[in-house]
């Protein structure tokens, strides 16, 4: 039902970033609250290529709450959902728009209905984190228009609530998310470590293995690792509090060595707790021979050809990290390295079809520095000279790559086009 | 150079076993004596199919020491091969044979230098733990020759100097190899836990991957993680001591689930445990891509399909365990079930060429338990009904199948024809 003529419809429009942990989160101490067994840290990455914009809506001629992802309605009625919608109507304040007419009293905000859209400006089902940014800008958004002045830490608690990694994409750079030790869950929040100008030579480079496959729910997978890893809750209570310090001291002392050594051993561990797991979790559920034989073979190929490179070059060139979707997330010292790097991803997985400029999304300018101008130079890449395996090549393992540099934390969009809601029919643009 | 004319040759030829761990062997606390972080248990295979066969050659006419495998000459100045020499001669003792008019003092053996020829009769390369079985089978037909009286503890101990897992090929059944705590090393020895007859049900399958690659040493591998794995350690003190104990329950009250269940969650964690190590232990040199495909997805396949059909069944049927080589290891709990098994497996991996009963090696009578009497009963088979992935087939994958019991420990082959020397000649025969 669209707004009745002659009622207002007061918006506001979000946009929330993505978070990659290079300390990683796996495993709840509370199920219904989303509290972790162990801190984690990530990086936010930048919000132009890799981003969820929200446009919250409220009328009083709203009957209930709606929300649509992506174009199409999806229901509200789930537990995290409604623990975030829940979470914020209590912390409303009262609200006043003199210009149009509008004040909101507190109290009101418990009867007003709220119609929501969110679109992510990548594909929802490539496993990048999509419902870090969704939940993140959820109750971003949700919080302006009910003038919530809480800080960012409670409303890191709150996004907490919607989907654990969500909290740590309230803020830009680097993002810690504490677990906190008490049982309402109010002391567990993301703090900030430091912005995202603060260690601004790191490029990160995804290679996207597919679009086609469904983003995992890791609610069961973590909760089979709690309840059958033996492994897990050493890594939670004596391995991770001393790699979160040493993280924090790297990324203060922009230490790349130690930042990238950390990285891919958190990365190599959770998954080693994956394996730990009884049965173990794979990448294998209703998923094509192929498709499985691609993650595992571009995992087993990135990893080698990082270690490899880093040990010739003595020192760490680039980190990689892994999350449970099948997505390679390497994050290169500087430009320079990421370029390097590039060239020898390319070499490996190159384009199937000839667009080089489709094939790499994001910060396109690093195939300049790669030298890579045309599908030519990308034929020509030479053999990465550190790796002994055949020199086979992987065409259409990859779909895409993406280059991004880390980013900043939530923002109001204050652009009123670029809100997702029509201000006069209170529903999605374009329905 | 051969035995003087007129000079006399004593010989003894014994047969040892290899053998699966079930709880994992990984990580040693000394490398020198060869001490492990943690006890392993293991089942020893029947040695009509999988074992060493040695013939250890004394002469005074010998002017040094020399062995063969597999008909070719290897060099024996490697400080494991020297340690279990030096070890059994130390205990040697006087010898008289009177009819054949030879005559040696405990203090002659260590003037007298042996031929050995020692014959694994499965491919050394295939993974199929050969320098188990082929040191154990040295230190016991050295042992039989020297008149050494010692205990089997004792010669477990110095057969563990020659190859850590030998140790557990002394015996047959099942074996446990106790860590030990003292720094010499003494008290790090096997013992039987019960015999190949106390629960004779059990029914093992290899799927061996490929008879091509070598063996890999999985000394710098064990080395890397006690250096760099923080889950190692805690594997080591915590999580496998109250395995082994539940483990000894499991063997002893016959109880296959538990047996199954701690089988499978050691192997996974032996597993984890590799992949925690920086850099990651992976089978990736050297090897093809389509080999390194094949052993993943032969693992994910095994692995999936195991948990699943003991799942669907509600106990479980099959245990798995992996190596640190390709090959996957299935303890069926009966006949019965290791013939379903074999159809499931069949399925999946039928033989490129359509000779069966070279595909399959050991007690092939097992294909008739199966239902298995041509290559187009294979062809029959139905899709495993629990597993939902696409129904491909991996013809070429699995070079060959073995279908075996548990087995005898070693054992002295008395026919002299059975002998790899010549009598004569000092030299392997053949040569």
């Amino acid at each position: 039902m669209a707004a009745a003529e002659g009622q207002w419809v007061l918006m506001a429009t979000g946009r929330s970033p993505t978070n990659i942990a290079v300390i990683k989160y796996w495993g709840k101490r509370d199920e219904a609250l989303i509290l972790p067994v162990n801190d984690s840290i990530s990086v936010t990455l930048d919000p132009d290529h890799l981003s969820a914009t929200t446009t919250v809506a409220v009328s009083p001629s709203f009957p209930s709450d709606r929300m649509w992802l992506n174009g199409k309605e999806i229901s509200l009625s789930g537990g995290r959902f409604q623990s975030c919608l829940r979470e914020i109507r209590k912390r409303a304040r009262d609200f006043e728009d003199e210009k149009k007419g509008i004040n909101i009293k507190r109290e009101d905000w418990e009867k007003l209905h709220v119609h929501i859209a969110s679109y992510n400006n990548f594909p929802t089902a490539a496993g990048l984190a999509s419902s870090a940014a969704g939940l993140a800008c959820f109750v971003f958004t949700l919080g302006k228009i009910m003038n919530v002045k809480e800080d960012y830490g409670e409303l890191s608690s709150i996004a907490r609530q919607g989907s654990g990694s969500a909290c740590r994409s309230i803020y830009g750079g680097f993002v810690k998310w504490c677990m906190g030790k008490k049982d309402d869950g109010s002391d567990s929040i993301a703090v900030q470590l430091a912005d995202e100008t603060h260690w601004n030579d790191l490029v990160i480079i995804i290679a996207v293995v597919s679009s086609k496959q469904k983003e995992t729910s890791s609610t069961s997978g973590m909760r089979d690792s709690v309840e059958t890893s033996p492994l897990l809750q050493y890594r939670a209570q004596t391995v991770v509090p001393s790699r979160v310090l040493k993280m924090e001291e790297a990324i203060k002392n922009h230490d790349f060595e130690s930042f990238a050594k950390l990285t891919c051993a958190d990365s190599n561990q959770f998954h080693a707790v994956c394996l730990d797991t009884s049965p173990p979790i794979f990448y294998m559920n209703d998923t094509s021979h192929r498709y499985v034989l691609a993650v595992h073979w571009l995992g087993i190929l990135i990893i080698s050809l990082v270690e490899k490179w880093n040990h010739s070059e003595g020192t760490p060139q680039v980190a990689y990290t892994f999350d449970a979707g099948p997505n390679a997330v390497l994050i290169a010292q500087n430009r320079k390295t990421a370029a390097l790097l590039l060239r020898k991803l390319l070499y490996y997985f190159p384009p199937e079809d000839k667009d080089l400029s489709s094939y790499l999304v994001g910060d396109k300018s690093i195939l300049g520095d790669a030298g890579l101008h045309s599908i030519k130079d990308v034929e020509a890449l030479p053999a990465p000279p550190e790796m002994k395996i055949p020199d086979q090549k992987f065409m259409g393992d990859v779909s895409y790559f993406i280059c991004i540099r880390l980013g900043a934390g939530p923002k109001v969009v204050a652009d009123e086009s670029q809100a997702l809601i029509d201000a006069v029919t209170g529903l999605p643009k374009g329905l």
